[in-house]
């Protein structure tokens, strides 16, 4: 798999969801021009991307939507469950918490940090705000694998510091910290503009 | 700008977000490897995407990062604001409403609708909470041009349509429906899990 290409990696979650979607309204069959539609690419794209998995589709015919969910699943590595903490637990951080999305793929929040005295030691959902007093520790302790992080931008370096001394080497970058870690960390940014900016796109050239 | 692919499109938000930070920590100009990397494509990409846009870069040189924020902005219409109303206000609406970027970046949140009563006429920082009963007059008086759709996903059909009956051409879908709606309305789906997922790949990989 070390041969997969990232643009690749980065379309494979995408392509997971259509399949999930064309599975929900019963379709058992999909061909690569059906799923480059679904995806927003095209039918070369999507041959091209699978064709890093093996041979899964049969010429004239298609992919199994069920065969390919479950491959896709694999090497995404979601056939085994995640071990996740969000940290920075304010309005955000709480949204991603209740985000059913994430259990459904094999996420499993087990940890929420804030430095808020007034949110430690509460309730969330059926866990309870953690101190950032003890971040390391209990990144540890509960084998975090992944964190979310969610905490205000002008912290985040100092803290995604401590996250990866903690031996955590995934992050989902929720702020607008260019982070500087380690080599074998790795960082995702996120910016839910970009959908916005994306759509804005569409409205100024059809106006 | 017609004839400039979807993908292309879809990476310019990107680019977008890299030239800022670059800006941020005082980098005046970039090539095209430059702004890969950080971008997480490869710089043959870079060339053809901004090709599209016209002639900007020098050879041998690069990009002037200030004038291509302002090119790509420009071609995303992201040099006027763009009104936008957050359908349902739950915990995931509520974030995004105090999500920074969006103002940031010319989205402005100018109504939030929700069915519960007991949220309706509530303060929503500085909107109250309208009520989804006038939410197509709503919509056309206050002109939105773009919804982010944060309802549960079985009334999200509905809802949509009712969006789109009301003139709003471009929908950001949070839910899980999958929105079929008359031509013209551009929705883009955003899954918040996809990102978790690419970083489940590359823990996967490396253990």
């Amino acid at each position: 798999m070390d041969h997969v290409p990232d643009q690749t990696i980065n379309r494979l979650p995408i392509y997971l969801r259509c399949l999930n979607q064309a599975r929900t309204v019963g379709i058992a069959v999909v061909n690569s021009l059906q799923l480059a539609q679904m995806a927003g690419t095209n039918a070369a794209q999507v041959r091209k991307d699978l064709s890093y998995l093996g041979e899964l589709g049969t010429r004239g015919i298609g992919y199994d939507v069920e065969a390919l969910i479950h491959h896709i699943a694999d090497v995404l590595g979601l056939t085994e469950k995640r071990r996740v903490a969000i940290v920075g637990y304010g309005r955000l951080g709480g949204a991603l918490h209740g985000y059913r999305g994430l259990a459904d793929r094999g996420f499993d929040i087990v940890a929420v940090f804030d430095d808020d005295p007034a949110k430690i030691g509460t309730k969330a959902g059926e866990l309870t705000v953690a101190s950032m007093d003890t971040l390391e520790r209990d990144l540890r302790d509960l084998d975090v694998e992944i964190v979310i992080l969610t905490t205000p931008t002008y912290v985040a370096q100092e803290v995604a510091e401590r996250i990866a001394a903690a031996g955590v080497r995934a992050i989902m970058n929720f702020t607008y910290a260019l982070l500087d870690l380690p080599e074998g960390v790795k960082v995702r940014p996120v910016d839910l503009s970009v959908e916005l900016q994306v759509l804005s796109f569409y409205l100024a050239r059809s106006s």
